[in-house]
């Protein structure tokens, strides 16, 4: 099926720059053909209408725990620890395979209707995520949190279902893998060099939580004597393509780790305010050269995937920190929740900027919008006044998935109705009324 | 007219507290005349169905600059002196009224798509935003912006001009009018103190930019040999009602002097961010017990007039720089962007609340969406999740000015229209292509 997107406005890469260009999309199969001008024999099956729109790369969340969504606002105005271990640990244990299905339907709607096309994913209930992420025409890389010490069983069966999981998924190109050993604080030193080698052996990448508390830095120095990120480092989890996430509490000599291994590191605004743990040095992570990327957390802790606000946190925040209006531009955070997710996953070639050959993975907004008038910068108005409702269209591999905000491959009530009969189960609807 | 909201959700004041309650509101004239029960005589001329919804108080924006709208995007990236005279004065000097009317209506658009239902306004060329707030139905509170030095003849005339607005609206009660002396770095003490004479003698408030940035302080200081505040206060700006914006800059003993002259402080955490201010000192003003409001000041330093994006950046930031999940909590900043705002406006007996006998100023948010999806701490919802685009519908003093998104009383696509004309005319548009 050939679909064409004519006379919109897009958000397309000219070396170093993005720019703002009127032009035509060609799209076929799953990719994108043609970009001002239709590839030869192109069939126009579908005609979407580009007059007052904007068509950006699908962005991409590369820190999520989609299943979570249903735990939205239980466990508000809590420090990290007694956050993970106080509410969120008792609710996990009570959770079955359904409810983690039906949390990370309701996260990829959010996601979808504020356009991401591509998340990443830490989850705990195998075959769920995956199950969702088909049915909806989502892409996703996916790992299943490890936890565990040295060569312990409760470590080595997890590591299992990890495989299995992928092994199960090999149908569905839009899926990928990647192991997650959780965080230093809840795997021990052997077995984050176990899962080191096994990603090693398995040609595979590494997804972990790093330096996201204080509480951690002091746990970890105390046991290891140094910090998270020099721990990762000697246990040889940057030896394969890494994705730190939060690296709030760190210092320069983390900063010079995660540069010379090319880590890439996903910040994770709304959720470390929220967590209180803080505001990582984004900017200087970028002076060094990092490949600084974007991530909503999982709605327990945020509590909103909607990648526009976390953009917008992203390219606020540090020019308060810094006291520097220049501090993380919005053409720099355009491209942090886009082509620096697209790298952080390994997928650069094939998506994260509207290019000839790459996976057509695309967002298309509505300009005639209050936050997107008048229609002069946009690429700031996408960073400092967009709310991604502004999103009308997705298309995900080349298939719409929604049009006219209308979701085609979900139903959006039922999961509403699914969703409150689980926190009803759980009692966790008594807090308001 | 009677509207009735049949079996809703609604936000109602309980005490110090607010809860979610299933609900009926009955509506007439311009008041809310019911809540779950209708009151005598009651005519039932629109019925509103509640299911599925959330009525909550409108949000009242407490500082902003509804006619910048049209320069959103314009200057983005500078620091605050080179944004505000390098910049932003240099447009105003070619604008006319018709341009700062369509501002105004953008403004008014973007406000009320996304749940505010009253502004408090600072402008330049009077009768503009007043005939926008006049033919929109919106609620605002006006000032021109004042600057001058002791007796000038600019100053004096910018006071008549001010008292001859508010004399050619008084057919209209949803307008009313203080005094606007815009900063003590525009305006020197001899005229900030005729301005404090003028409101004291005509019974009406002052509404000033205080310590937004540090160059502001060092200015003052350096020239009168105190804070901004203490300088105001000085010169008698806050023997009336004040409403201070901004005091990102501001220590303990100006803390003291807002506590013990009863000013409110509007808190504009986008603002300050962006312009490389700063984080005003939000936990400790209501530590003393300030009256502290919350507004989105301009889109040309914000860029966003959207409430719910202020009160998610209010309730976060806080938390980051505390380093305490429990700051500014979600009940806190609700109360901080409604009822607090009403008592700013001293209009607390009318509006900020959903109470019989105060006016029907009433946002009616879809609950069939992602973002309030599960329906449990909902006001957690509307500061950490909701992001405006869930406000249905909306009225203003009794009457019904969007209905299931469509605006009734603005044609916003004209107003689309002229803004983009008014930014080619200045060539502002030139920006990205």
């Amino acid at each position: 099926m050939g679909i064409v997107i004519k006379n919109a406005l897009a958000i397309l890469p000219q070396g170093a720059e993005d720019v703002v260009q009127e032009t035509s999309l060609y799209i076929e199969q799953d990719k994108i053909t043609g970009i001002g001008q239709a590839p030869a024999g192109f069939s126009e099956d579908k005609v979407i209408d580009g007059k007052d729109k904007l068509v950006i790369p699908g962005l991409i969340n590369c820190h999520t725990h989609s299943y979570m969504s249903f735990m939205r606002n239980v466990a508000d105005d809590l420090s990290f620890m007694d956050w993970l271990f106080g509410t969120i640990d008792p609710i996990e244990q009570q959770m079955t395979d359904e409810d983690t299905y039906w949390g990370a339907n309701l996260a990829i709607i959010e996601m979808m209707k504020s356009g991401t096309t591509c998340f990443n994913d830490m989850q705990m209930n195998i075959h769920q995520t995956t199950r969702a992420v088909k049915e909806t025409g989502m892409r996703a890389v996916i790992s299943r949190g490890l936890v565990g010490s040295g060569n312990d069983e409760a470590g080595q069966m997890r590591l299992r279902q990890a495989y299995e999981e992928r092994d199960a998924a090999k149908d569905c190109d839009r899926l990928s893998f990647v192991l997650g050993p959780h965080a230093p604080y809840t795997c021990d030193e052997d077995f984050l060099k176990i899962v080191a080698g096994e990603a090693k052996k398995n040609g595979m990448g590494i997804h972990i939580h790093l330096s996201e508390s204080e509480s951690e830095i002091s746990q970890i120095k105390e046991k290891y004597g140094c910090s998270p990120i020099a721990l990762a480092e000697r246990c040889g989890l940057f030896d394969v393509p890494a994705i730190a996430a939060h690296c709030v509490q760190i210092d320069e000599a983390d900063m010079d780790i995660l540069a010379k291994k090319n880590v890439s590191v996903v910040t994770n605004p709304a959720s470390n305010m929220k967590l209180g743990n803080g505001f990582a040095p984004v900017a200087g992570m970028l002076e060094k050269g990092i490949n600084v990327c974007l991530g909503t957390d999982g709605a327990a802790s945020n509590n909103c995937l909607n990648m526009f606000h976390e953009l917008s946190l992203l390219t606020l925040i540090h020019k308060g920190t810094g006291r520097t209006p220049q501090c993380v531009s919005a053409k720099e955070g355009f491209r942090i929740a886009t082509i620096n997710g697209a790298k952080a996953l390994g997928m650069e070639k094939e998506i994260g900027s509207i290019e000839v050959g790459k996976k057509a993975d695309l967002a298309i907004l509505d300009l005639n919008t209050p936050s997107l008038t008048p229609r002069n910068n946009l690429i700031a108005g996408l960073s400092y006044s967009a709310n991604g409702s502004e999103v009308d269209t997705v298309i995900i591999d080349g298939q719409i998935t929604m049009e006219n905000r209308k979701l085609l491959t979900i139903d959006e009530q039922l999961v509403y109705r699914k969703i409150q009969e689980i926190i009803e189960r759980m009692g966790l609807d008594k807090k308001v009324y």
